[in-house]
């Protein structure tokens, strides 16, 4: 009888107790053990030293706020099966899975044309089959695929939705990690706010707010915006972001043997794991080829800090420049075009880095410049009315959309949607004149 | 050498020093500890019960973040004179000593039609005697009094505007007393990116926030919000607050005679200070009169609990009634008319009060039935881009208004401002039908 | 179904879940309430001015920490019946139901010969036979009645004994509104490592600690030694209960009438519950009397600061100087004989206290010197190893003292025990030579 | 004017100054950047999963809680020269850069017979020769150089003594991240109970506490204890340890060729920096050449985790035992011997993990049985009272060791020095008989 939980200590959300039956068996596969190398905020640590934390806290906290939110629920009349309450743990376990190193930074260049759901969901079918299909009903939740027999619709909505259990852990877990006090979500008063309702229209149940949880809730996704602006989209990080996927760019360069004479072998030293997805040009139909799998289980940020540090010795000037820049955070000058208004022109910087290229023994060559000057576009959106949305759950019985309510802030049209033009290229060029 | 400081512990900003000096003796002046014995938040602790806190380590607090708010402008090159750095710190301190018992609750009962700012004011002049002219430049601040030999102009806006210490620190203390994490500002942030800077419109220095301050601001704004219809305004608390302006109301009822057979005698065992305040009407012109300042700073939370517990065993078995609901937390029922859709209609709600007075051996008279049957508005605006404002210090060394920065959530003219009109009476009358 | 619970927001413990039965009617008595007008540190938050919170909170605390403990129990194969869960929650919520105004500082002084356990015990007994003898498992518990069809013995060690929910609760609460870090305790890890196992020795089952939680409990030991030395027994706290002391003994000087021409009526204006309690010297044999048990009800600290308000301006000049030394916190400068080596001798003190009373324009009297000059002896005892002791149980099943454990630093005959004698006057009269 | 000052948020101390002069500077080196890459825990995170924080947070914590030691001191009139102020900051911005990869467990596997402080003290030189000299006064504090002209000598009790500002910020910062609250240590309180005062048996200034802050002194001496038994010397951590040692152990038996038929070649994947060590035996003499340092400043742990991977599918099954072991966090079986009674004989032991050595394909030799079977003894001494000691400033102005203050637990000859000896080796060999 003693000992049926595995304690871990967590120091957001407490002690996290973890069954020690088949999710304590998930928790120790080499799946889930990895997630303890890949960094939760990718280059995020560099802006916050203290944000060094990993996906695996993540995953053992979006599983115990699972937990919570279940147990609230319970206590408000909605009950589940304990094979439910299972399926839903694992689910909220595996969610994230799928990430690779550097979390977002790299999320499109390893594997073109997916997101990280679509690799954890090949992820928690292989595992799947490894468990003779005991996860099923927690992939019938990650499907969102309901019906006769199958898990409520709504455990889907915990698991992925503007409200889910993801964002509440994230938020609170890299406020906590960043020191970003502002990003503290309420997230107890969250949890015990949440309703299972019918819905006529829908034909089905339905996960809302109670109308008592509705300044917590437009705090969270205000909360959100914050982060999402201050901390995962800052400059400092996109800039970071930027110069990893350079890099990255560099090698597939070479890989293809399109340099010419600058070419250098870019494996020597190298992880032959990262090499292998550089190689190859992996697309949505790889996500069934074991192998691909593997080696995808076995990446994790070592295999991209340790690559970096060999190239950063490579003859290629260009790729040595581009790593040590990266290794010791000398990152390029990132300029919002909204608010920043000494950017040269497009065609005015792109000679500079061409000249500060040619100045320090680079060719500047168009592809090269590449590397070094990038604009981009980033994108937020608080809060969307119609993609699923928050159910308010008013006194009166009847749910209202969170952006209906009277005196909401939430005016989807305005300010919540977002998107920032920015440039980037190394600071030394554009003082050079 | 030694000791030129006295420690006070604060749980919410750590140690908080006060220099030995003119400030100390402010602080031990029966004017500031009077603060100790009175709540800051009125009757909040009833429905939050952690929130206990008097308003002493509020004034104590608000000093602390003006000490933190210069020194951070001065670091960045704004260095102020060793004077107006004490009139500061004596003006944060000061700012809200003219709060009596209950604090906002009652702060239209006792004197009326002035706010607590004008107390404040007529007391820092009477403890400015007293100290021999020393708080006369607190006093200009305090006043935004401004011109040749006196504090800068951006002082006051530190001690009184949209974005002051007095709210920073309230909210963050709150915060923690209330366990609603959801308020906890991120103080530290905003009060580094604090600047400032000359204004040319208005010819003068100003306060403003830097640009990568503002989502900052807007949270603390928003969690301002929050803390108001969640905290300040919450159902209970204004329920609580109606029947204590009940109580004065009766009480006053007895004192002017007009209840004839009702009629007992409020004075025995209750506070003579406090039926002092109720059986003069007071008014602004007041203020100047040294026997009413006195009386006032004698005045404190004890006094009207201690009158209260008197007048629960009243033979007026409408004031016995309405102070032992009081003492026992037993308030009336809230309805807000934009979310209960189940009120009754003006007419037969009085009527049910009316009746369930008269069944619980109460005369239905409307004086009575006014003691229990309230409708009042209740207002918040979380900002306002034209009182004083909020300015945004732009990377290009120009001056925004907050609400005109691109993507900014506060748009004055939508959700910010609003009201929300409410019901109360005793829940029995509503069921009894 | 929706709403069995009532929630609480409780900084320190988040949410606290209070069933809407017997114990959240227990919680609404005015036996309960009047826990909102006590503060939990008696004079304390004098000297830790965040430490103004009541005993509510700290009932409703103990109360979800017993609820924590019994859930772990449970995980680990400690099963209640439902009516020893509800009995031990209730024991919890009124373990401290009999403190009275200021707490401690009191606790001999309103009635003689007992401990505020004697008073909560009276109160529960009436609470029980208010509420028909539902309570009778509860008091069980609170007597460590055992026996068969009584709750089992362990059950009180939950609730007091060197490691009770009370003590983890006032630890980790006082630690957080005085500010005082150290004494944050862990009371997670202490509450999952309790275990309830069989005592051969005893002939019953026994709350031990699980190896692995032996050094939070040393750590939670040293740190109420911290609380102790550091808050409850802070120089300034131990002189502000000397004077409120003082005053107490001035008044019964007068009820008594034993002063002669200083007497003067202490009637006006002061707190008749209080008066009621100065006046009788009530012992043991009154807790049965109704009527002092109402008083005892209705007396919370508004009774005692209204009354030193009302002498605050007493004709009796030692009174009225007491009362306002108190309300202005100019309490009496205390010294430690242990560290203070300046201390006059006794004889020389007395003479100078009464040589300042003089030139004070007081009577010099053996008794008025009393007033002003006392010398006591303060105890605290971090752990004893006899009195019920703290089990430890190691990994073989084995349970030792935990002053038996290899490498203990709770050694109890060396510092664990420690008494500091101090006298304390009035500055003035130690300067004034 | 503006900007003097890069802001770190730092969830721990909040935000962290570092002035942009030769600080800055500092900071930016591949010498500090390189602390981001080497986790403060060594194997700690794997069994405190949200520990995963690296030495370059450490090292800013440190130097900013120097800052605040010196304010403190300041303001008690102790105020020191601005070279000196910078050259103490420096101190403990680097008085950790020595570390190298998992921090404490490979630290005598690199380089043998020194300890980390040497390797702080041979970067810190060569950092001085690149900033031509600037550090040299630095450098006098890491060496407690003290005499005419150089930085006074209690500046290196601040940097390394029994209470220094690195202690204080481990602990905090550890309790912070592993969510061991217990751990945290008033570190405000007794920064502000520091005092320099003259030791007239020293003949120069000494670095001591005021008596208030003794308890606080204690707690913190406690709370360290508490760390290191819980989490530093953690069962799992030790055994995680042993196993990276088993590790390369079994790289060092390849390299040096002594393995005969299983020998294989490490060098394929693995990191050339770490062989380079491996194969080598550097030791102190090898400080000082220029190769050895720059090869340790390119080592982190990405270097070590790299190459686990690699040999985790090597041809020697030993070796890619271990490493798989590590990866999936399947450490070894820790027993202590005061504690676990169901240990085996050494003679027993050895026989069931030679006899499963070889059920599991391997070869039993005494080589390879040593790497899957240790025997280590594990101490921690939590006060020494003659080591430099911790000087308590009595009121009367005399200086007590604190081991001698009235009511000390730190009674040095008793429990506080403490060993455990352990015994470790694969479940698997304990539970096949």
């Amino acid at each position: 009888m003693i000992g049926r939980f595995k304690l871990f200590s967590d120091p957001v959300h407490g002690f996290v107790s973890v069954p020690k039956d088949l999710i304590l068996d998930l928790v120790q596969t080499p799946e889930v053990q990895r997630l303890r190398r890949i960094r939760q905020l990718g280059v995020g640590h560099m802006v916050f030293p203290g944000a060094e934390h990993s996906r695996f806290g993540h995953a053992l906290g979006a599983m115990a706020l699972m937990h919570d939110a279940l147990a609230s629920l319970g206590e408000k009349g909605t009950l589940l099966a304990g094979e439910d309450v299972q399926a839903a743990l694992i689910a909220a376990l595996l969610h994230d899975v799928g990430h690779g190193p550097f979390s977002h930074t790299l999320e499109h260049s390893l594997i073109a044309g997916i997101e990280h759901e679509d690799l954890s969901r090949a992820l928690i079918l292989r595992l799947n089959e490894r468990f003779d299909g005991a996860l099923s009903r927690a992939l019938s939740i990650f499907d969102s695929e309901c019906g006769t027999g199958l898990p409520p619709a709504w455990l889907h909505s915990l698991l992925s939705s503007q409200l889910d259990m993801d964002r509440l852990d994230y938020l609170r877990r890299d406020s906590y990690y960043t020191g970003v006090v502002e990003g503290r979500v309420g997230v107890g008063r969250i949890i015990r706010t949440l309703r299972v309702v019918h819905d006529d229209r829908l034909g089905r149940d339905r996960l809302v707010v109670e109308a008592k949880g509705r300044y917590a809730v437009e705090n969270f996704l205000l909360s959100r915006r914050l982060m999402y602006w201050q901390v995962y989209l800052h400059k400092t990080v996109l800039s970071g972001d930027f110069l990893l996927r350079s890099i990255i760019g560099r090698v597939r360069d070479h890989l293809e043997g399109v340099l010419g004479q600058e070419a250098v072998d870019v494996a020597a030293g190298a992880s032959t794991r990262f090499l292998f997805f550089l190689d190859n040009h992996f697309g949505p139909g790889d996500l069934t080829r074991n192998e691909v799998l593997s080696a995808f289980v076995d990446l994790d940020d070592t295999d991209i800090i340790f690559s970096l540090k060999a190239w950063s010795t490579a003859r290629d000037p260009v790729l040595a420049h581009l790593c040590r820049r990266f290794l010791t955070r000398n990152f390029f000058r990132v300029s919002f075009l909204d608010e920043d208004d000494d950017v040269p022109p497009a065609g005015e910087l792109r000679d500079r880095v061409a000249a500060w290229l040619r100045a320090n023994g680079m060719i500047d060559s168009d592809r090269n410049v590449g590397h070094f000057l990038g604009t981009e576009t980033t994108r937020h959106e608080a809060y969307s009315a119609t993609r699923d949305g928050i159910g308010i759950l008013r006194r009166d019985g009847q749910v209202e959309e969170l952006a209906d309510v009277a005196g909401s802030v939430m005016q989807p049209d305005t300010w919540s949607r977002k998107e920032r033009t920015w440039v980037c290229c190394p600071k030394e060029a554009l003082i050079a004149s």
